[in-house]
């Protein structure tokens, strides 16, 4: 990973946009999907609001598009698109690169050409930032211009600046979350319905809140490079978001949903990152979560964040992770910043530049409760039979409850909760089990989240 | 109220205080006391650790006491502690004065001596924001300083920048929450542990939560001022606290939040504010929240904020309202932007200066749903009586029930929750039926407050 001081002669002269009464400043878009067609509506209905409060008028000089004669839901003025990204990179004129298209390539390298020609950049892109922040921001830092990325992470909450700013005086033990609207909105519908998965599924679909290929959302990646992005800015700990250890909601059955009810938990996706002695522990994974707690309740396409600090203890920043205008709200908050001059990456960049970077593990190698659902044969001693042979292999149970199967008469579903353990002892004990025939089949293995 | 537009020949040169490596920036303090002391030791744990993150390195200068020779918990250099204000506002040396004095005067005098001097300025002091606000920021900008008072509403949850910063591009519509912990403790343990208000509050004071004379918490004082300096930012509308409407909490009593509880509702002091067609409507009042909003689940000494805007939607933020670490994370996150040169008070100063200045009105000049407790006497058709006599008054009923009360046989009492409708359309139907005797006493209307 490329983190090399800036060496003087290669500073390019940054773009002094702070003051001046009656100037203007120039946004060159790259991209105008639903992120940037929102971004465009949004100045449009504020430019003439914003001005006064922002000492200068914001216009948008040049929009960057596959394709010119795309028909568009907004209507932009002749000229102002081009298909050539050199129209907008290259452009003397250009004061801020908003990069709103998406994805790793070729995001990356127009970031990586808009800081070198001095430009200041906003992008809504997480993946570009999990895979690459680190090397931006380092050039960034080197050419004297500011990156900003306050909706690359949980929509219209502000919590990039929070993080960078406003907690810049903590440290920040652990960080995590609800950062997918799409599998909170399936996971609330199965709990609440009593939905399967699929129906939920299709359910979000129908209403536009998941995609045609919901993958990124329903697998966890979506939620892991919103990880990697808190993680980096809250424990300065880089990891891509390829490396956090990741699981999806697929394997979640309503039965899951109503057992951790009847146990008094909701499920939920969690993206969680925390500092245990110097190291940082990471991961996305569908979690137990006690019902009394705040996160637990965040229902819906909401997403939340929780930060705990050491002086300011712990604090939870809930909203509307996704859609089109808070979006807007958080490009426009960094467009804003960045026209006042304010230094946001400073302290992103010293940690890039200059800290000693965490070491980082999985979430797993942490101990932790697990909630166990297995199919077993329906015999006497069967509760105490599971337990027993749990304990065999060092895994201690605080909880066991069966259930019967509607379709089958021969076999019982059990459900355990373990006590603080490895996950790899877990794994190690129920494949042990399932050779014995104790276990007929593993139903599914959650972890319980501490409060 | 005092905002003039600054006239160029008075500006005072501001200090400069970015950049610089081995710079040091120098404190000016004013104050010792509960907030004071988290501060300095706060600054004694972090200083070495925030150095590189700041690029400058920030040191205490001087601190304004009452009493040199007082014993304090936390031992300061000798030379440090003076008793003399110009020692601290006339030093040349001190870059920034941190107020944590708390109360109008004098704090609001040294504040403009360190403003007049050339001087930015950290508070965490409601008092003095909330009735001088409108003044200090206009002097501020006329001379050219900052003034930052993170600090003085939520204590460590993040809300006066992200008002003004995160949030700049969106349109505030309304603004509530629960900004003092001490009710918030009172009310916590009324409701879940069925204590009388004065127990909870004996409670709160043997745990330091509320102070000897728990008045500013109980009436709704403090609450007020953090509405007031709220209300300012997000909407734009500078209401002193001393004209806000004002309910405190010392009318409840342990049946309303049963009877709440009933009805699906917590009992919170709320302090709330909304522009409805340009008028902007305050209130510090208790109120019935719906069970299952996110409101009501604050529970405890925690603070929580929720504001809506039209572009990032619903916004919730929730954490320690007070406390000598949050507030010192505050304090700090407001030293460190001074330092960075960020001028948050932009949008402020420009509302200040600039800004049509908000209609203001009393949250009681909306309309509401009200709950009435009323005592009546013990006869066949009581309640169809009460919801008669109301609605010949003009007041519409949506539920009614009664109990009876344990002490009398003679009366009972009946809860009442209206339609929407004005707070003095409830009070002349009451007053109209306690003279008629229909009503023999008034115990308590409460507004429910909207989700």
């Amino acid at each position: 990973m490329l983190a090399e001081r800036p060496r003087a002669n290669e500073v390019a002269r940054p773009r002094e946009l702070s003051g001046g009464a009656g100037r203007s400043v120039n946004i060159g878009l790259l991209g105008m999907g639903v992120v940037g067609t929102g971004l465009l509506r949004a100045l449009e209905a504020k430019g003439m609001r914003l001005e006064p409060r922002m000492g200068c008028y914001v216009r948008v000089k040049s929009v960057l598009v596959r394709d010119l004669d795309k028909q568009r839901e907004l209507q932009v003025a002749v000229g102002l698109l081009t298909t050539r990204p050199e129209d907008v990179l290259g452009d003397p004129d250009v004061d801020i690169v908003v990069e709103v298209m998406g994805g790793e390539h070729p995001a990356l390298e127009y970031i990586l050409a808009a800081i070198e020609a001095g430009k200041h950049v906003v992008t809504a892109d997480k993946e570009v930032v999990a895979r690459h922040g680190r090397q931006i921001l380092a050039r960034a830092h080197q050419f004297g211009v500011q990156v900003r990325f306050e909706a690359s992470v949980a929509g219209g909450i502000p919590i990039v600046a929070p993080l960078l700013r406003d907690l810049a005086a903590n440290e920040v033990t652990s960080i995590r979350g609800i950062v997918n609207g799409t599998t909170n909105y399936i996971l609330t519908r199965m709990a609440q319905q009593g939905l399967e998965l699929g129906e939920a599924l299709a359910e979000a679909q129908s209403l536009g809140y998941a995609e045609a290929d919901p993958a990124k959302d329903v697998e966890g990646t979506d939620a892991a490079c919103k990880l990697s992005i808190l993680c980096a800015l809250a424990l300065g700990a880089w990891v891509k978001d390829t490396e956090i250890h990741r699981e999806g909601i697929t394997g979640l059955e309503r039965r899951d949903l109503e057992y951790a009810r009847e146990l008094g938990y909701a499920i939920k996706l969690m993206a969680a990152a925390k500092n245990v002695d110097g190291v940082v522990y990471s991961g996305v994974y569908p979690a137990l979560v006690p019902e009394e707690s705040a996160i637990a309740r965040v229902d819906g396409v909401l997403n939340a964040v929780e930060v705990e600090t050491d002086l300011a203890g712990p604090l939870l920043f809930t909203g509307q992770g996704a859609g089109p205008s808070p979006t807007a709200s958080a490009l426009m908050a960094d467009i804003i910043d960045v026209t006042a001059g304010t230094r946001l990456s400073t302290k992103a960049e010293k940690k890039v530049l200059y800290d000693e970077p965490a070491k980082v593990s999985k979430v797993t190698d942490l101990e932790a409760e697990y909630y166990l659902r297995l199919a077993v044969a329906d015999k006497p001693q069967r509760l105490t039979d599971v337990r027993r042979r749990l304990r065999d292999h060092g895994v201690e149970t605080s909880f066991a409850m069966f259930r019967e199967l509607p379709q089958t008469e021969s076999r019982v579903e059990v459900v355990v909760v373990t006590r603080r353990v490895k996950l790899d002892l877990v794994q190690e004990a129920l494949s042990s089990m399932e050779k014995a025939g104790t276990v007929l089949e593993i139903g599914n293995v959650l972890r319980v989240e501490e409060t």
